[in-house]
């Protein structure tokens, strides 16, 4: 447990790509790799991969590397992906809907239980197989079923209001798309932030450093 | 430019979050600010900060901190916010609409100049005043309208065609919401992907380290 807490943010972060890269050699059927060829293939050092996975304990073997069904367990184990994490997502705007849509919460091992509005014409729409409520019965709603992460999909200004509430309800998790800065420093939620223009200004940074590399 | 070149992805990516800390102190109207007082704010050490902003030269003074002002324009220069970069949206589902909607491009200094669909429904559309054009037309338009950003929003079964075709149509950066990992490794687009479920992942680690530390 000790050594868990010490775990750096950056390994954390790398555990999803780990996961990704893991299931496309399980789709490649490949058995096991060694922690070379696993670096060379998502650009790490082997030493920085046996650092990561050593975090957590002992998941290879010298000289024969990592299982990697077994390693792909252990990642989805470490990540809570095994603990049916219930969801609720709150704003069906365009954004909630494509999420609810397009991301695979349940191959994730998420379960969406409930989406809210406040728009009277979303309400009681299905999206695929979720219910859209009325954001007026969140709070009786969340009371009722204690719910692991909220997906906050709503315009900006009530972001703060709604974040408050959902925390009092007793939601553990925040994943936030509304691009502010939830304070919830006074309560035990954890706030993940995507922040889509972080992203586009990291791709505007590269693509001009080339240019400029082309024609200095 | 030697400099410039190594200045590490850490760096870059903290870019945007100097950014976005320095647009809210301009609006609480600071005027200058240590790198004491940002770091406390922003959750890094002093020293970490100094050390970032001089990777692009010298921007403080000591004894004085940052002018906020100066500083947010070098950033923002630094990021290339001034170049006006041209940007089309590809694939205007509920994703595609919600970032044309809702993104504020033109405030990061980039320019929506197209948007493009294969649905005949939603050709001619126009999206806070973007026009939606047929997919058809996208290698046509793309050469009669230089591009520097493609932002990838299309199902992944044609998301790989699609970033072929734009990389050969003289696109330079790729936003990529598909989760598909783009092979275009022989060309000079720089891909920059949003994964989704990276991000839900490590929420998910971090509440479930939370929980386990109450319960055990």
């Amino acid at each position: 447990m000790l050594k868990r807490e010490r775990i750096s943010n950056n390994v954390i972060r790398r555990l999803p790509m780990y996961l990704r890269k893991l299931d496309e050699l399980i789709a490649q059927e490949v058995d096991r790799i060694s922690s070379n060829e696993l670096g060379r293939q998502m650009g790490l050092t082997p030493s920085q991969i046996r650092q990561d996975f050593s975090c957590f304990g002992e998941f290879g073997q010298q000289g024969y590397g990592y299982r990697v069904l077994d390693l792909r367990e252990q990642v989805a184990r470490i990540l809570g992906m095994n603990e049916h994490l219930n969801v609720v997502i709150i704003g069906v705007g365009n954004l909630g809907h494509a999420l609810i849509e397009n991301m695979h919460f349940s191959q994730l091992g998420f379960q969406i239980t409930a989406a809210f509005d406040s728009n009277p014409e979303k309400i009681g729409d299905h999206i695929s197989g979720v219910t859209v409520f009325s954001s007026d019965k969140l709070v009786e709603w969340l009371k009722a079923n204690p719910t692991d992460i909220a997906v906050l999909t709503v315009p900006q200004n009530v972001a703060g209001d709604v974040a408050k509430t959902v925390a009092e309800c007793g939601v553990r998790g925040i994943w936030n798309f509304t691009n502010i800065d939830l304070d919830l420093s006074n309560t035990n939620v954890f706030v993940e932030n995507i922040h889509f223009s972080d992203s586009l200004l990291a791709l505007s940074y590269y693509i001009g450093d080339k240019s400029r590399e082309r024609t200095e």
